[in-house]
């Protein structure tokens, strides 16, 4: 049986802009059918592509430790190209900028994404994690969504809801921000660092929850900090994540959502936080 | 009596970079003793520096939404440049590159630090703020932390401390990572966006009080989220800000700090979160 690729491994494809060195880090990529949004690629699609582009630079220094992207503007569906620039190397860590561009209207390059990254050599050292991973159900005792629940891009992941699922009824009765829900890939597929922060960006806008209101939301801003290193990435393989949002303040236009990820095992991979803007 | 102008806005001053236009967003400026940390300014200061070069510039549009700052090498004592580019203005948000420069050994320009931020016109919505304030003291019921503990920028803030003080005995014994205290500029000062800035990295290093083991430390990127319009800030005045901070994990050389910063009216106003490298 022929083995197609994972639809995030197509997603994530970059290759080296033409008649460029792999050094200048310029990348050409394509959006994917499969993780489109309403308007627009999933955001964690879009954060993942560009720490792909630092993963395959060939001067790249260690693991992802940071990654901040600024959602500038909508991707249209085709082409694109990311710019990956180490800008300082020390001898423990590694800073990047980042961007991506999409010919305009006009077909002149327009800057749709901007991102700093950091990697970073890990050495062993104390260590502690102080955010337990709650207690709660097994994957295998939860259902899963169903599929085709309106965004295509949700269908590429089987998540398994616990508590702060989307309201089912908009009743405007709305009490918290809290949700917890196992999930992975769909289908399911090894993680790695790109893996991990699309799954970061997962969690739907914290003030549906909150308002059991669906208005116009769109990310602005995201940040991840990953806790782990490939090793940990691997012994989670293809398994559930636990991941947990909750949004601190909703004001004038703009929420925060603060996320944590654990593996089934309770340690914690990466954290993530982003400002939202929302309608009315 | 001559009034002097307050240390934040000496450390803060920027002049357009000679035969450069405003809209060229090419500053300089200089470090401040008032704010030397141990091998470098505070790094409070630098995130409010550059978002400063963002402030003045004559292109912008809005308030401070968002700033993530990465701290790519330590500052000298000395002249440093900044530069500020507006890389895309939408209706409402305005995305922004920071960096900031300093002559290196060999005379040639070295990136210290590089930086995002997005600025943006707020308008009124519904909104929540559910991460209460905890209840506290009034500051006027706390001492106030004596001068001269050691780092010179630490003079420069006001800070009563509530809990999660400062270990008095570097003997391992550390349980938690909470600090509150109430802080401000010293001498008083009325708020804005770069002292706010600078308050959300007034915290010590959370893996000091969780080890209670001063070991080395360096902030690696912050994200400050701002919660707060103008006049929000200008309600707030000259008044104290309760800080919070705590850690989720900590791992292999680098821990997380997730902060929040409210006014004594409950009103939160910005929060943040950090990476920071740790030895051993």
């Amino acid at each position: 049986m022929a083995c197609s690729p994972h639809p995030l491994d197509e997603a994530l494809r970059l290759r080296p802009a033409p008649s460029s060195s792999p050094a200048a880090g310029r990348y050409e990529g394509q959006t994917h059918a499969g993780y489109w949004n309403m308007v627009g690629p999933f955001g964690g699609i879009t954060a993942a592509t560009l720490l792909q582009a630092v993963m395959q630079h060939p001067d790249r220094l260690g693991d992802p430790l940071a990654l901040t992207v600024n959602y500038a503007g909508a991707l249209v569906a085709g082409p694109f190209t990311v710019q990956a620039l180490p800008v300082r190397s020390n001898r423990s860590t590694q800073h990047w900028t980042l961007s991506m561009q999409q010919a305009g209207a006009d077909g002149a390059p327009m800057l749709t994404t901007s991102a700093t990254a950091v990697t970073a050599l890990r050495r062993q050292t104390w260590g502690v994690d102080d955010m337990r991973m709650p207690d709660v159900p097994a994957p295998a005792d939860l259902p899963a969504l169903p599929p085709g629940l309106g965004v295509e891009w949700l269908d590429r992941y089987e998540i398994r809801p616990i508590c702060g699922t989307i309201p089912e009824r908009w009743d405007g009765g709305g009490e918290h921000s809290l949700t917890r829900f196992w999930m992975r890939d769909a289908p399911a597929r090894p993680l790695d660092f790109c893996a991990l922060t699309a799954l970061a960006d997962v969690f739907f806008p914290r003030v549906w929850l909150r308002r059991a209101r669906r208005v116009p939301v769109g990310t602005v801003s995201i940040t991840v900090y990953f806790h782990a290193d490939g090793a940990q990435l691997q012994e989670t393989g293809p398994g559930y994540l636990l991941g947990q949002a909750c949004g601190q303040v909703f004001r004038n236009g703009f929420f925060d959502q603060s996320a944590q990820l654990w593996n089934a095992a309770g340690h914690m991979l990466a954290t993530s936080h982003q400002i939202v803007y929302y309608k009315e």
